[in-house]
């Protein structure tokens, strides 16, 4: 299986497809080719929270602002898992996760064929068919590819928690305003119907976006597992005024006794 | 077969993929991720006109404003297609169309573990895969699942028609803006190259887009087999400022003697 | 192998699937069908630089404005590969690219029952994966299938170079802005760092977007192999204040001795 994931909208990743399919009969899977052109911080974000649901894969992954120049190609071998792409730390994050940070990266060959707009199609896309069928154990044997003693990686911050505050940031909105934060969900479990201050703003947290009306603020816990900003049917982004790395303080009442 | 439609855009279809692909290795086919937000009356229309195209499969489909609360996640048996999701409607017209209206509907079970905003990965993904490979005529044997005795539906609306004049509604506007009546196409049949009014307005009846010029205004039977208003390679919806649920009177003038 | 590639967006492409999987388990690839709506032209330039990177395949492709009009549906040989569609000339530029010029036009039967429509649903489709199954050298003994003495063409133009001098036009823009222009990528070659006189403009010539900082423009040869005009992580056709079939002229000063 090679899934496929790119900044790219359309018609380029078509291109990717076809030269994989030149080469192997390998199952392809769309990850998303909507990551917000040239943001490798937000696709490096997703990627992580999404690749490892997906069974031992190839991960071709290109968001690429610096294709052409001196930033190398790489693949990384992740356990079962090979992430193939750009070394510019989008794949990183996801590698850590789908591998318990145990992973080895490698620097993949860039012909002089190769065109300097698109590795995606000439360089990434070859090496993702040819590491798919060759097992992600032997990256190693694929010409000129050689172990690589770094490579560039994307953190996210760390939050501060104590009982009743958090301090964190946010990560991404999603297409629909959902605001990801960087605060773990655990943060506010048990407290559903309580009420959390959220920067200069009381809202209520819960369970469901549909707990509240249309049109409605709330914070609850979001299926990657972080205390979200949201708005029932609505943008929570708009309501709460915040975007990307934004900071955001949370604080709580404490419980009823 | 599994079959996803949803209102996700991205990246969460690819979540539920992952999670279908780590149980099954079922063919995967997008109907559409691209379903206007919780809008489940417009998803339910082109899910009864698109699904009973498909051979037999499993048609998985996540339009769902109440995730999280109580409404009921639900399989419905329709012949030899099975379709899962929330129990808020979507689902049946499609349902009812692909077996005549004979099908049956089972709830399933919402394990403790589930998030409370994302059920299409963390419950009809998995549902479906299970479906998919116990057969959809033993949905019964899933642990936890019971018979439902009724379920929610979605009505359309039913047009008044006399040789004449049809009295209906708009149903949906595509992307295009093409404009889809709940009126049958057999009421424009052999009347091509007629005049219709419709509302207010005086305009062709046309076999084809392509009849009148650019920019032009007609109606015509669709390939869904309902009256259309449409503008030749323009937006029908806004020639006409009509939207979803407005009312639609065409008039044909008695055709020539 | 079936391609697909359309101007439908959704879900109007689901409706292709379905019938092609009703007839053939055929693996289906989509292209695109976010080609701007109606817009044969960039739709025969994208097809003809991205199909021929695939396997032998039979490519369904439906940007066809005049639906139900007297235009042909048809079938086109190409080597191994098969191209199906409306005779509108979307289908040529990819054909000839597919195999050097040596193609074959099939007229398909439209049977009564199709819409006038979808004759993507009901024509090229069912054709689609019954030439699939028969095999692209066997078009002719699909039911109602003549051979077609000519049949529609797109022309792109033609630059005129002299050393220093390119006249040539635009050809599309991508959704980024990347503007194409039909001369050469040749005609840049070895011309990196030199100042290219762009219409009124002075920019660099540039191997790769980031070679100039984050903004500025740039021209560039694009992974077609065509003179590109862009500007790193913006927008080429704004910069340069130009749109599709708009003359470009670009000078370049003579290399330093």
């Amino acid at each position: 299986m090679i899934t496929l994931s790119s900044d790219f909208g359309w018609p380029y990743p078509a291109a990717m497809k076809a030269v994989i399919l030149q080469r192997t009969d390998a199952r392809l899977v769309d990850v998303t080719h909507s990551f917000p052109r040239h943001d490798t911080r937000t696709a490096a974000f997703w990627l992580r929270e999404i690749l490892p649901w997906f069974p031992p894969a190839v991960h071709l992954v290109v968001v690429d602002p610096g294709v052409g120049t001196d930033r190398k190609a790489i693949a990384i071998r992740a356990g079962e898992h090979a992430l193939v792409g750009p070394d510019n730390g989008v794949l990183t994050p996801a590698a850590d996760a789908l591998n318990d940070g145990q992973i080895t990266a490698y620097e993949l060959e860039v012909r002089d064929t190769a065109s300097h707009t698109f590795h995606g199609r000439d360089v990434f896309a070859p090496a993702a068919a040819a590491i798919h069928d060759l097992g992600v154990d032997r990256i190693e044997d694929l010409e000129g590819t050689v172990r690589l003693p770094e490579h560039e990686t994307i953190d996210f911050p760390e939050p501060t928690l104590t009982e009743a505050r958090a301090s964190g940031r946010v990560l991404v909105v999603d297409q629909f305003g959902n605001t990801v934060t960087n605060i773990p969900g655990h943060f506010l479990r048990d407290r559903a119907a309580a009420t959390a201050r959220v920067n200069d703003a009381s809202v209520p947290v819960c369970r469901s976006y549909a707990t509240v009306g249309p049109g409605q603020p709330l914070v609850t816990v979001g299926s990657h597992g972080y205390v979200e900003l949201a708005v029932n049917q609505g943008r929570g982004d708009e309501w709460f005024d915040v975007q990307p790395d934004d900071r955001i303080r949370i604080d709580l009442a404490p419980p009823a006794p």
